[in-house]
């Protein structure tokens, strides 16, 4: 044991999984002895697909991302149910809730992040244990899955409480599958601190085409509750009363930093780690995901400048797990451990010569729902009209009846923001021509036929470029997944397992099933 | 002379040219004993082209549209310069300036329609007798296009006030040509009051970068005059003053009715006459053109509900000038008068059963300038974001940079209005989906394609259409276009001379040219 690397990972969600998935030879070959704490009783699962579970789309299993008992015969010790009350920095220990402790050379903190609870009347106002009521959910884990379904199952009337991403993706599904479904939200539109005005009404206008009923402008203070105390309405401001059978919370997410901030770790939005994902002031402190603020201590940073807070996106969090990952074993390469059977380096000269940098480009919003693509990325708010005397520039698209919507806006001629709703083909070109920077075409409107009756087979060269990505949050490119279908992957499943493209969102599946289809001449299945 | 009709036309502009075109053989026949009685000291000339020569770019002699000398010789007496001093109706007679008179059996007033003059200190407010200054013009007439003229060939400054089509055109011209050019108006864009916000605001930025400055929302209140009177600056009511060698009064024309109403003819914005063209409560007399109102007596009927104003354009003139002179043959003939020379009858049951009516579409307003295309039509006033009752909804593209513009309001999927600035191809195809009444695909934007580079060779179906109207002033289709490329017409004075497409605002040669082109398989002169 003394020539093995003690690690040991509080937080058991889709970026610890990933994680111990690329630290897993080092496990096996002893190097690491690793522990993973998990406070859920399940072992890592998709959490972006808690909702299709809740819909009855996919079941818990299906959306398994790590499997405890193969970790336990490598050679892992799997906790699973089990909080940590503190750390001990001191001792390099961490203290669990019943009453073990558990050492180690260095601590990855994997702890995520928790449902924001907002202050309404007859919700627990203590954000850390939250005791919701009957009928009230956050919509995060299984657990809260398992009530959405049963409401869903029997028709009944589901509250939203939310206009974001998360909260109209679970909105749309909902409805779908037969609930009656109400969205209530601060902002004029859905998506408000995001879209700009054309944007947001159109996206109004698709959520209810699409059955989603919309309180838009409410503040909720607070809940009506039956004699026993279940969720029967969400009172606001104005006195309007909105009736329902379940509350959804879907009031964003916040970064679980207590462990942290109770060992003295600097905190911000989230544990503040370096650029090689250590935290500041201990070099055997680790933090990934969306627990991790990577901004480092040096105020004239350029990487550093700027929002550094956590996305809250699954991609970022897998893109950090790895890096960590590859670094830990880097570090022990680089000690001679396979000669020697040495330690990993605490803080070594091998892992700083690599640094880990967040991506400067603001991120990508995509909601992907059967009947409604939206996509928002960058600064949207430049006015159409006005005159811009800094090579500013928008192209705007609106046909609100027909539910699309497509604004750009750039810079001389580079892409600095863009929305498109109802254009899914425009939307992910958009999408790559913002990433790469890439000049638009002087006749923006040519962008818009991609979606046209006649372009289907006409895909533009960026689209079709093997470089592009596919699968935002894995990191995947077209090639990768054109190379599985050679080497024979002829399902989604298939390519999943072998590029993990589609592993995340799913909002992939329907390219990848394209690009399956077009190397092997027939249909794909899942 | 007793066997022949004395058909007397007052007015000798365009629209009184093609009348007696049409009526020409009736003329040679000796079954009509024509006068014609101009005010100006040139017979009829293309009124639509005066800015035209005004900035250098056509000669008088090439917007001729009638030879005074051909129709004398013909035996039609033609008096240039004359002035009617009144109309006595009993009698039937017209009183000449010179104090002789003319007797007719058939009167046709063409007097079309004067500049409006607005009141502005230092302008004589009459506006029968308009004195204007030196340096002050109403752009109307070859005079005025000499004046402009002087003033552009010295690169000078040109004030043009009004917002008005002419006015733009005349504007972009003169500023192409090397005059520097300001274009005062009322609105917060010029078109004001057709145009919608969006597609005036994407129009102002055209013309600004044509070399075009606009003065916005002003209201001009008087002129500055030199010591000797000439124009040097237009003040506005906020004190500003607008300096330059010569003033453009471009604020539309009202119809010249003066002698209809001296005579007792009902008036209301022109001439009023019913659908055979004839003055009410005065079978003898008739008025075509800018002067003429098309409003029946009978309040029940469809065809003279709303607005039956002039419309200013030449293409309906045109239109009521062949019927009429078509409509007179008719008489002629069904009165037997190649057997007996029987007079026309002034009031016949040949006639009867023809009835002119007005298109019932509003007018499309069309801006075709060298760096500029613009057309609106309909209501073009709908709010996109607005929820229609009605089956009303709008698509709208815009890219303000690109000085590109479309708005296209629907109901039930058919064109109710649209805007179009800087896209001429789709300005043409939506005027044609406008006027047919054809539901839009349901991808809208897929009418923007074809301005787009990809776009040259594959227009859409109905604007390679043999029915399309190419020539909107003369009403010529593509078809006949065409076959007079077939029957060796190779250039597009030689196709207007044939088929008189391309006679009125020129907008249309380079449509003629193509299809010339595309007949012959090589380039077309002009």
């Amino acid at each position: 044991m003394s020539s093995s690397e003690r690690v040991v990972v509080v937080g058991f969600g889709p970026v610890a999984a990933r994680f111990i998935d690329v630290l897993e030879p080092s496990v096996v070959s002893e190097a690491v002895q690793l522990t993973v704490i998990g406070s859920e009783a399940d072992a890592a699962y998709n959490r972006v697909l808690v909702a299709d579970v809740g819909v009855g789309r996919t079941s818990p299993s299906a959306i398994g991302l790590s499997d405890a008992d193969r970790l336990a015969s490598l050679g892992a010790e799997v906790l699973l149910g089990t909080g940590v009350r503190r750390i001990d920095r001191a001792r390099r220990q961490v203290l669990l809730d019943d009453g073990t402790v558990r050492s180690y050379d260095r601590l990855v903190l994997a702890t995520g992040a928790r449902p924001v609870i907002p202050y309404l009347a007859g919700l627990n106002p203590d954000p850390l244990h939250p005791a919701l009521p009957d009928g009230v959910t956050a919509l995060r884990d299984l657990a809260d899955a398992r009530v959405l379904r049963a409401v869903v199952e029997r028709r009944g009337d589901v509250v939203i409480l939310g206009g974001g991403i998360l909260g109209l993706e679970a909105a749309l599904a909902a409805a779908e599958e037969g609930a009656r479904v109400t969205v209530v939200h601060h902002g004029d539109y859905p998506l408000a601190r995001n879209i700009d005005d054309g944007g947001g009404l159109v996206l109004a206008s698709v959520l209810r085409s699409q059955g989603v009923r919309l309180v838009s402008g409410a503040k909720a203070v607070g809940l009506e509750q039956s004699g026993g105390g279940a969720f029967t309405g969400l009172r606001l401001d104005d006195g309007r009363l909105v009736s329902g059978d379940l509350l959804v919370l879907s009031c964003g997410v916040r970064p679980r930093v207590e462990l942290a901030e109770g060992a003295g770790l600097p905190v911000s939005s989230g544990i503040l780690v370096d650029h090689s994902l250590r935290a500041h002031h201990d070099e055997h402190v680790y933090a990934i995901g969306d627990c991790a603020e990577v901004r480092c201590a040096s105020p004239s940073c350029g990487n550093c400048s700027g929002n550094t807070a956590p996305s809250g996106l699954i991609g970022p969090g897998w893109k950090q797990a790895e890096w960590l990952a590859e670094s830990f074993a880097a570090d022990l390469a680089g000690n001679g451990h396979r000669a020697a059977g040495g330690r990993l380096r605490a803080a070594g000269a091998s892992s700083g010569s690599r640094r880990y940098v967040e991506a400067a480009l603001p991120p990508v919003l995509m909601l992907k729902a059967r009947g409604l693509d939206a996509v928002v990325a960058g600064d949207v708010s430049a006015n159409p009209w006005a005159a811009h005397e800094d090579g500013t520039a928008v192209a705007l698209w609106a046909d609100p009846q027909q539910g699309s919507y497509a604004k750009m806006v750039t810079r001389n001629g580079v892409l600095q923001g863009l929305v498109c709703v109802g254009m899914p083909r425009a939307g992910a070109e958009l999408v790559l021509l913002f990433e790469s920077g890439a000049v638009l075409p002087s006749d923006r409107s040519s962008l818009l036929r991609l979606d046209g009756a006649e372009a289907s087979s006409s895909a533009s060269a960026s689209v079709t470029d093997p470089a592009s990505v596919v699968c935002r949050c894995a990191g995947v490119s077209r090639g990768s997944i054109e190379q599985a279908a050679v080497v024979g992957c002829s399902s989604v499943a298939e390519v999943s397992a072998s590029t993990r493209a589609g592993t995340g969102c799913g909002g992939c599946h329907a390219d990848i099933r394209t690009i399956i289809e077009q190397h092997f001449q027939q249909p794909a299945s899942v």
